[in-house]
């Protein structure tokens, strides 16, 4: 059967993507910083190698035959996921992916030195070259998919999202984004807030990183926690390798870090064991496991009845002092402050920093803008967002982010889908449950059952849309987002 | 070019065996238990994998070719070796492989609760169905090699080396060494030995370790030392993985084990960077490579001098005590015990371990000798060469060792081939440089350049008669490491 055959491929590929995944995990972690150049080879040796299998002339036929055969309703998606990834990696000529490749490591090597140095016009160059490989790529898969050039880069990261879709959540949310902002600054201006004193040692950080996990359900039967200077959960999904990075003076950074990487660990943890080592067992898009990180990170462990089972927590391993009292925890892990940088914002303003980014690469993919006029955009959008203007600061500005230095376009939005997918879940799951408030204080695991059920349990094997809808009882929408974020900061 | 299409498809192997390797030590060292399932699957994948890439029809038109080609010298052997790799890979049919993988995976694993229940009836069936197996792959490697049966599974390891040769040399080890044992027993009867008195914390013993290490010249920007169950050293020569264990109350056996390990290191540290990416820049042979470890530990480590160097290092990382006076630690590391199990057994004993061995597992192979016959001729074998009967106690005899459980006969000539190896490397390095003494004492550098210049530099670029022949003025040749055991243990 062809079905069979695909599966096969498909199985091996995971299998081989499982070493990359360990390797990759292994070079930001353990590596001792010689062998990097052995490991880049052989990570470009398998990178190619996983391509090439994808570019067996086999599979078409494979595929063709496959769309005959009786197959179960799941086998049917598990197919289409299968092509899916299929055309992913076949649909760009192979010069054109070389070119993108040696154009985006330059690039994005470059940036690591420009942006320190705020050297826009050095940047500039590299970065047409990386934007007209990808204005072409974006066109060669628009045809391929019958898609708009930025909706078929969105396509990647999240299947079935489509930039009108995007312009009318973002539209809404600009219209009561930027005012909510302010009159949070405002109602938080005479707040008293008291900052820990640490130092925090290292060690203390990590037992309670661990603790925190446990209790979050992570199981470290099937995955680990280290250290990396870039955080992110890794490995595979059997082995989910995650890190932080610890600050001896803000005990905060790498915990709620570690919950955020937590949500992603549990999603990998509680993907569907039968369909695990095919792409439809795989987790549904970067917007959704964006979702569980941030449920954990902002549904739950800023919630005050978290800092509350957090607070005991924080004086057994660091001594108790003022600034642990459950109060003024919920008060500084919930502060408002627009500022430049997207990767240090708060909950409220994380997603102007998300909109601004999505209208530019649309309209550079779409052609609508040019590189050139990049800096002058991203400080318009600021000041209108946020009321920061980084005109002459780029390296705070348009410089700031590596995502866009070696193509990655069409990822940004996710984020913030994956904020306003989490509000929803929270609001689903407690219409249905109980209060949040009830559940962290005493069955916290009816929590997790809620979203290995809802989400976790479904891998690929519905769309996202249908996912949310079955999940939360309605489609994409903001409400949930609004309402979370004016109760939490308004209310 | 045929000989350059070659050496791009060992590259892309030996980048591919990178993520292997790294991934092979994750699993002894990283690993959370939940991951293995998968983990060996994705390592199955790549076996295959690989062994499939050196199936490929073209390689055999291309070895064709590339014998037409006109070839640098050391060109002709990097061909001849990427030919032996390829000539190994596919003289068996695969059938036969899958058979021996099988058997060999289902006799090992039994091994591990039959062993501990002593239940050699238990153990024959599985193993008569690995050595039936091993014999037919030794008949086809004989017939494809033009070698005795026992020859061909030797040359997979020993490249070059006959078991005429072998019975010669262990012939003349036979001639004294159970006299010498005796001997030195009589000797060291009355000596005071004070055994060093633990817990020996393991964060101290780390540090000691790595302080050894770098004492002798390991490069930690290409490599790491981390605990597993089964000490070893793996990785890949940019970026070598070297493991321990710690024992609380014994700080030997760790540093040993280090010290032993980073001799291997140093080997794949030093290969050249040149030829590293194919087969004749790899380690010449495992007797080569053990006779590196065993230089470090033997011939180095145990030696009074470096013993006087490392006596206050073990009293600043534990505290004096008498124990660590250096006339009784050399004493205690020199001490010589005859016993049941290898891996226990000293420098003096551990011959007559292997030359048992290896007169059962070569008439094993040659259809002398029937696996239900193993315990007695252990027994015997045991008796004369130490004196000690294994009689009903299988556990501690034949049952022993991991190696035949999964048919890896030919291996176990290689430890004494490196003891010996070692002893004609220290002996010609004292001829060339002065005393190992005054090395150790004031030029330990000396030690290590020398290796570099006479073997590490030359990987497979000579075959091993030549480089022993080249190194130390005289082919393999046990003088040496007999007259370093009598001047130690006797002197």
């Amino acid at each position: 059967m062809s079905y069979n055959a695909l599966s096969q491929h498909f199985e091996q590929r995971y299998h081989l993507q499982h070493l990359g995944a360990i390797c990759g995990w292994d070079q930001a972690t353990m590596m001792p910083s010689g062998g990097n150049e052995a490991r880049a080879e052989a990570m470009g040796t398998l990178a190619v190698l996983c391509h090439q299998q994808l570019q067996d002339p086999k599979l078409a036929d494979f595929f063709a035959a496959a769309k005959q055969e009786s197959l179960t309703s799941q086998q049917t998606v598990s197919l289409a996921e299968m092509s899916r990834q299929w055309r992913d990696a076949t649909m760009l000529p192979t010069d054109l992916v070389r070119a993108m490749s040696l154009a985006g490591s330059r690039c994005e090597h470059a940036w690591r030195n420009l942006r320190p140095a705020n050297d826009w016009a050095g940047y500039l160059p590299l970065f047409e070259e990386v934007l007209n490989l990808s204005r072409q790529a974006a066109s060669a898969r628009a045809e391929a998919l019958g898609l708009s050039r930025y909706d078929s880069l969105l396509e990647q990261f999240e299947p079935g999202m489509r930039s009108d879709r995007l312009d009318t959540l973002f539209g809404d949310l600009k219209s009561w984004l930027p005012g909510l902002i302010i009159q949070v600054q405002d109602k938080q201006r005479g707040e008293p807030l008291l900052q820990p004193k640490g130092p925090f040692a290292i060690e203390q950080q990590r037992s309670l990183g661990l603790e925190v996990m446990a209790m979050l359900g992570f199981d470290f039967d099937h995955g680990r926690l280290d250290v990396s200077a870039h955080p992110f959960c890794g490995g595979v999904s059997e082995d989910v390798r995650l890190t932080t990075r610890y600050n001896e003076q803000d005990v905060a950074q790498a915990l709620m870090g570690i919950i955020h990487e937590t949500g992603h660990a549990r999603y990998e943890q509680g993907l569907p064991t039968l369909w695990r080592r095919l792409p439809v067992g795989q987790a549904r898009s970067m917007g959704v496991h964006e979702s569980q990180s941030l449920f954990f990170e902002m549904q739950l462990a800023r919630h005050p009845a978290f800092i509350t089972r957090l607070a005991p927590l924080l004086e057994r391993h660091f001594g108790a002092q003022p600034a642990f009292a459950p109060d003024n925890m919920a008060r500084l892990y919930t502060r408002v402050n627009p500022g430049l940088i997207r990767v240090d914002a708060d909950e409220v303003t994380y997603p102007a920093h998300i909109m601004l980014r999505y209208e530019i690469e649309r309209d550079l993919i779409e052609g609508k803008m040019e590189a050139r006029d990049l800096p002058e955009r991203w400080d318009q959008l600021m000041q209108d967002y946020l009321g920061l203007g980084t005109k002459g600061n780029d390296k705070d500005g348009c410089l700031q982010d590596i995502h866009w230095t070696d193509g990655s376009f069409g990822y940004f939005p996710s984020y913030t889908l994956g904020a306003i997918y989490a509000a929803q879940q929270a609001a689903a799951m407690q219409q249905q449950q109980g209060s949040l408030e009830q559940l962290i204080e005493s069955q916290l695991h009816t929590v997790f059952e809620w979203l290995q059920d809802n989400i976790w349990q479904h891998a690929s094997l519905l769309d996202t849309d249908k996912l949310i809808q079955q999940a939360c009882g309605q489609p994409l929408d903001a409400t949930a987002f609004k309402q979370h974020l004016m109760q939490r900061y308004l209310g």
